[in-house]
């Protein structure tokens, strides 16, 4: 989850007080209406240290009634924690149906700073995560509200900030062995926090990363993180109330995202005027599907299964970077799963199963124009699912993914990314080409104008699903040569590095 | 969960007929119902090698309209299904919404004969156990029935029939290596299965035990549970079509277990006649409490916690047991925590949260008085909670407990028992016993009214929360004197055993 970030985020003064303005007496209200809705509500805040919990919290709970909240500051274990099981510190801590509970790092400290360190033994990680997912999932479907914000900065900045507390005497004893360490061991620690991420993100409780670079920004994100959060809780069980049906611990309406702050991906950022121009494809991709071809044969030889996932923006260029990736291989050892809605068959079994059909065999390769994430994003947005169906399909899919890594595939999903502009462009190109005409139909159109919604869904899907072991590469697409030699290149570095690692 | 069984279990012909006549054509209907409902059903077979698992598929689809449902034979992996994930082979298996799938062993063999028979990783154990909780999960959100039956036989059982089927040349080849090998290290096989049990018993996907000693008992009990299924998943539907608030894969009505032949645990085969003289009691009461002295001591310095629960019916004898305890332990060094009506601060929380804030401490021991079981007893009973509520408590409790034993405590679970009449006379003597008096209310009476609507509960929770590492403890309590000693005797067993493995 935390490859796909944009920490350069930041935000005006001006824009920082508009929106507190608004987002703080919101805050009072929400508190106030939760209290009255008996739901208790848990706020934890995560991250890399030195990224300003302290601070953020402060901000917090300025708008909090201060009869109304608890600040628990997590530690290492004491002697009398240690002489219980890990979880019961924090079971002892737990908000009543009135209380916000708000813990400055967590039980996740187990399988982060505690790991890092050593306190921490990693044969039983596994253990600790199922713990921590069945504490919550005890929690959240108890009535509680779990509000998981996890706060990123880059270890420069981290370093910056370590040593500006270091070289004041009010601030050193802030800086403690474990952060000189987690910014000595960043990138490691890094990994641990993004297989965390990975392994606790649910439905019943959710991460919200927060771009803490720059404060203001990070302000912003939180209060409107939690507040959206504390609304859904409460449209929820207003839904229960009424009789409506139970989406287990899933929100009851899809707004979410609408604001532009909540989103997390680095969707917006990719540099789309990357070229190549006529010469340096060709040449490059001479050479690139040489090196397919090579690989495809020691691949099928170390028997390792390749699944590749294209998905993209309508005229996105995903056929044309499929082609040129077919092209050097094998025909009899891949296949290309063209992905559309579902038929008869297929609608009525579950709807993963015509995926699981289509898994390939050790040492081949499965190629799926369109996915599974179809379930995210068109049966999203046409409502061709429940809400509760697609929240579920996150953690859905991203179990079905790793299963497929434990077996030992590799798994690259590709987000090919154009601007609505260049969309305009194609479609019309293909309108007025005779030949091309066949591939272009009133229903991209319509789709076009879901532009925005659809924007909100890649940008959540991205962040949810995108894992250490199944990354999406978001291809920077309004340049054809450059993405399709991007594709080709990230296969053949993909393969390499797993021959070298057999 | 295999602790618990009464493996003596019969039916008459007579009765078997009289039963199968109503059984047949009512499972008949329900498979045309589940289909005009679209909803997809998985059956499977699992249980002890020779327990009848083809003989009883066979009856139950005697039943079923042939054109309806599929049965997959599961063998070891061929090589083909050894180069996919473990799951795929079960995946692509899958029925559509208008079939049903019977699996004459299934997904479980990765962690029961092929863990026996070292094909399956024992590292990978919890990655397996997760795939599979995960997968069945994703099918009965996903809309599935899913109806889990485990046929127990006894060792002797099995070798016997082993031997007639090796007698045959007919049959010879159906008795395995890995029969062999499962009934040679019987009781090591029984342990996997029992953690498998243990492991994969959910709200959602739940197991049903069927005593499969007798043919006839466990036909009747296979088609009464799939039935009962069957029907609460039209109930299911039928009421979330009506927009009444969904219980996220739990049945929506209490009537379970209301059939005889569907309980479990062999609570009703107890002996109540068990008894000591005065003389016997006391001469064993001073030696087990002169070494539960010395063992408390020990259990202090290794910093063992323990926990021990009391249950039982209305003057079962509780109280008297707990004294017999605690008069052997120094009182620094144990708490008894009685448990009644949550108070106004514990009503506010989860319903946990009073029992983790007991926890004690390494080293020390802690005795609940009545306990978090009261779930699933007198507030299901009671309906202080929902339905999905106290479903999901026996995994929420199981979860807890595995927390402590994990953390390295002794826990163990007593049950007090003793029949109607004995509790009879003990309320009488209560009533006109004026120092006694206290202990009996009007609130006694009115439980004794609901005794058949306890019994059911009490079974259940008896095969659903006995554990091997926390396991229940039936005590026969009619005599006083034997129910202390067992009582004493059991706790002071199970010191002696864990010190000896420190």
């Amino acid at each position: 989850m935390l490859e796909q970030l944009d920490l350069t985020k930041s935000m005006s003064d001006k824009e920082y007080k508009r929106r507190m303005d608004v987002l703080e007496p919101e805050l009072s209200r929400l508190q106030r209406d939760l209290k009255a809705e008996h739901i208790p509500v848990i706020i934890l805040f995560e991250g890399f240290g030195a990224a300003g919990k302290g601070y953020q919290i402060n901000r917090l709970i300025h708008a909090l009634d201060p009869r109304g909240f608890y600040v628990h500051s997590i530690g290492p274990e004491t002697e009398e924690e240690r002489m219980h099981p890990f979880l019961w510190r924090f079971w002892t801590k737990i908000p009543s149906d009135t209380q916000i509970a708000i813990f400055d790092e967590s039980w996740y400290r187990k399988v982060l700073i505690d790991r890092l360190n050593g306190s921490s033994g990693e044969n039983r990680l596994i253990s600790y995560y199922n713990d921590i997912n069945s504490f919550e999932y005890q929690l959240t479907t108890g009535g509680a509200v779990i509000i998981k914000l996890f706060l990123c900065i880059d270890q420069k900045e981290q370093k910056k900030r370590y040593k500006k507390l270091a070289s004041s005497e009010s601030s050193s004893w802030r800086v403690t062995d474990d952060d000189t360490l987690q910014n000595e061991e960043f990138e490691r620690y890094k990994r641990m926090n993004d297989e965390m991420l990975e392994a606790t993100d649910k439905a019943y409780a959710p991460w919200t990363i927060v771009e803490a670079m720059d404060r203001s920004f990070a302000t912003v994100k939180i209060y409107t993180a939690v507040i959206e959060s504390l609304k859904k809780a409460l449209k929820r069980k207003a839904a229960l109330a009424g009789g409506e049906p139970e989406v287990s611990a899933d929100p009851v309406n899809a707004s979410e995202y609408d604001d532009e702050v909540l989103r997390t991906s680095s969707l917006k950022k990719v540099d789309l005027s990357l070229a190549l121009d006529k010469k340096e494809y060709k040449k490059e991709l001479a050479r690139l599907q040489e090196r397919l071809t090579e690989l495809h044969g020691e691949i099928y030889k170390k028997r390792i299964p390749v699944i590749l996932g294209f998905e993209g923006w309508d005229a996105g260029g995903k056929g044309g970077a499929i082609k040129r990736l077919t092209e050097a291989m094998d025909p009899r050892g891949y296949r290309v799963h063209p992905t559309s809605a579902a038929n008869d068959i297929e609608k009525v079994h579950h709807y993963l199963w015509r995926f699981w059909n289509n898994v390939p065999k050790d040492g081949h390769i499965a190629i799926f124009d369109r996915t599974w994430y179809g379930r995210v994003m068109v049966e999203r947005i046409e409502g061709f699912c429940t809400t509760a169906e697609w929240h579920r399909a996150y953690q859905e899919i991203n179990e079905m993914e790793k299963q497929f890594v434990e077996h030992g595939a590799i798994v690259i999903k590709f987000w090919m990314q154009i601007d609505k502009d260049e969309q305009e462009r194609r479609f019309n190109e293909r309108m007025n080409t005779p030949e091309k005409q066949w591939k272009i139909t009133d229903e991209d159109w319509r789709n076009r104008e879901k532009w925005d919604e659809y924007e909100k869904a890649v940008d959540e899907m991205l962040v949810r699903t995108s894992t250490m072991d199944a990354p999406w590469i978001i291809v920077e697409g309004n340049n054809k040569y450059y993405a399709r030699i991007k594709v080709l290149r990230t296969v053949v570095e993909a393969m390499e590095k797993r021959l070298k690692e057999c």
